[in-house]
């Protein structure tokens, strides 16, 4: 039995995105007197995240065993659980009936949103989308949305971008200016279904194979130019931020100004089709795999075929490039079975988009509000960059696992009382988590015009 | 009861593919003596169909009246379902316990094709796929295909096309030269999923946003151009022609020259898409669901913004006629609750491409086939061109319904004494069939080069 004065954290799920957010908590629990238990799947990842530290303890866990799941909730003050979002449900019917708070950093599921209830019953809070997208974005816009409003400002538009993409000093020689920082399978398949907004009060549609071409550029001060293209999920911030009143609502992601284009490529092609397998993939080269989406010619060369058919011209030397120096005209074996089009391109992409020792990570987030003040129309932008420390403290890892840290002390401290099934768009956990992220670098430039 | 002399037609589905059937069958019942009884859910359409000729008998028929359904099976020779291949199976089964011959003009599904030991061993026939693509396709693929094999002919490649289109005489005054002859959604959703086909021994793939732009052009004697693009299926078709060892497979759908680039507007535009309810259709005009696809801007027109975003010229005059011709940038109500995009494409296209009683439709097969003989590369086409009498006698319901009638009448013969679940390759079926077709007027022209 822990002595009554020591909380205990557990936190389900080790991987990369949980680095920064064991550190900061295994840091804190020194003066906070807390027991930090990581379980995973392997117990080794656990013990390397947990690194001897006195206050850590790593187990191997095994969500699927009812046992040694009710028994760790059962005994912790709060749960974080950094599995992937369809895993929640069971530890937060157990968090439920052990009356213990808990923390994700993923997107409510309807299913999490029923417990609501049943939470508020309990006395306890499930604290949900509290990483990056989602997370500190609804807290930064929301932030500056409190503060327009107090001024009596009356919103009108709201555009927000985020990017996962690759600091400065890693650009260098890549010239799509981007690595995965993020699941590269969830890279692959972005942007698929149809994309929804509303700009000046009016639906807009635009389908997967046109969305890599609908982008627009925005610059952030001492950073450059961005690009940024349309998710698929802007209509439901109306709700969230309580912006049904507002003309225009889009968000978005950002990238490096030419890659949309480039990336286009892929689409258009099919390359990112995860809906059927190649035919005899093991076997086949990239350069084969590029040409299975072109037609047969004679004697005509791939490259050559691939600049017809994308209406390239000779001088689109910086969009040639970027496919090139993925090596997709090589004859370079596949080696994987059964393969989908999407499944292909992803094993292409890791070979020069994985985060490499010496490289760091870069998160940009830019959100623009137009609103209207005494009778004027005015805007307002507020803009964060954090880079990476390294590639185990990556600017993802920071910017994911910090805001999860900083709630999951303040709820131990008791200074966010709320309870049911919460995301982070109230001033009661906004302020103090935006306020300490500024101490490790994680800080909002807003600009009032 | 009837006479032990009379044969007893039971037909499910008296609908618009049933009329040229249904004359044939009541026609040769005056030599043949059978009885038709033709059962459709609406009993009106039925009695039309019959016509009162004294040989035939219209009911009010449910599929899902078990009691009804096994009564009339029971008492039929022969059972001709004319209803969407998914509510197949009840009769399917019906037939085989009462040893009852079925035919039908769709496609063999897994669950028909399970049925095959069954009907063999009920000594019954489970005749598919025998009205036009598929059926009329098959019969006459398969004769050149045994032709050739004859003569010691090896096939290397074979590519087929089939359009369901409008008369020259029709076409006047329609930029698009096409009305709808078959199932609108059908045309409205056609080639969604990914294309698959074998060219030069190379898996080829096309997805939905490039089909309609990957278009070849064939020219047939006497009817000029036409513009064929590719199927999903073309594989499944080795199998079913034993074509495993052809080089190249490629099956596709006939339109006029420059349908398919206008088409792809559409397709572009994301006005295809059956996936999403476009937000407040019902009070949407064509322009603003036009718009609802295109960027935001204050003061361009929908058109010139369709233009840029489609990169068309200013002199793409034949292509923009036709868009301007559907009355797409009108402020026309839609009137339709909860619509899809493709649903409110259909319903714009319904006003302009519905058969009026004036028309006449016109249906297309052309075929080739390269194979080697005494080691020299040859050629050889087929081409089939058949134009409907009237609004009513349709090229389309003559080509779908007179091989059901034909194959229906050599069944009560005992002409064809296959069992089990057939398709029509097989010579015993496809010579009888194709030349009584002649008879018709439904006739190919084979050439060899």
């Amino acid at each position: 039995m822990l002595s009554n004065a020591m909380k205990r954290i557990l936190i389900i799920g080790a991987g990369r995105s949980a680095s920064s957010l064991i550190q900061y908590l295994l840091k804190t629990s020194e003066t906070e007197n807390w027991k930090l238990v990581v379980g995973d799947l392997s117990l080794e990842l656990a013990k390397l995240k947990i690194n001897g530290h006195p206050n850590g303890k790593a187990i191997a866990f095994d969500i699927a065993n009812q046992v040694q799941r009710e028994a760790e909730i059962e005994c912790a003050d709060v749960v974080i659980s950094m599995l992937p979002a369809f895993m929640h449900m069971d530890v937060a019917r157990d968090c439920i009936r052990f009356k213990k708070n808990m923390i994700t950093a993923s997107y409510v599921s309807k299913e999490m949103q029923s417990l609501d209830s049943d939470a508020k019953e309990a006395g306890i809070i499930l604290l949900n989308e509290i990483g990056v997208d989602p997370g500190i974005d609804h807290m930064s816009a929301m932030k500056l949305i409190d503060e327009i409003r107090t001024m009596g400002g009356e919103l009108t538009a709201f555009e927000s971008f985020t990017g996962g993409l690759i600091a400065p000093e890693t650009e260098k020689d890549n010239p799509w200016k981007y690595k995965f920082s993020w699941n590269p399978r969830n890279v692959v398949l972005a942007g698929q279904g149809v994309v929804k907004f509303v700009q000046e009060e009016k639906y807009k549609y635009i389908p997967y194979h046109k969305v890599f071409r609908r982008t627009e550029i925005i610059e952030i001060e001492g950073f450059g130019k961005f690009e940024g293209y349309a998710n698929r999920d802007s209509l439901k911030y109306r709700e969230v931020y309580g912006l049904q009143d507002v003309k225009t609502i889009y968000r978005g992601t950002f990238r490096r100004p030419g890659f949309c284009r480039a990336w286009d490529i892929f689409v258009q092609l099919g390359c990112t089709d995860d809906s059927y397998e190649i035919e005899g993939s093991e076997d086949m080269t990239f350069r084969e795999y590029i040409n299975s989406f072109l037609a047969f010619h004679k004697t005509d060369s791939v490259e050559l075929k691939l600049m017809h058919y994308m209406k390239m011209d000779q001088d689109d030397v910086d969009l040639f490039e970027k496919l090139e120096w993925l090596d997709i005209f090589k004859e370079i074996k596949i080696g994987l079975k059964n393969a989908t089009p999407a499944q292909i391109l992803q094993l292409i992409l890791e070979r020069k988009w994985t985060l490499q020792p010496e490289d760091k990570d870069m998160l940009v987030m830019w959100h623009k509000f137009n609103y209207i003040l005494n009778g004027e129309e005015k805007r307002a932008e507020s803009s964060m960059v954090t880079v990476g420390s390294d590639v185990i403290n990556t600017a993802m890892s920071k910017t994911v696992g910090l805001p999860v840290a900083i709630a999951t002390k303040l709820i131990l401290q008791g200074k966010i009382k709320l309870t049911g099934v919460q995301v982070p768009v109230v001033k009661e956990i906004y302020e103090p988590v935006l306020k300490e992220l500024e101490d490790y670098g994680i800080e909002f430039k807003e600009k009032f015009h």
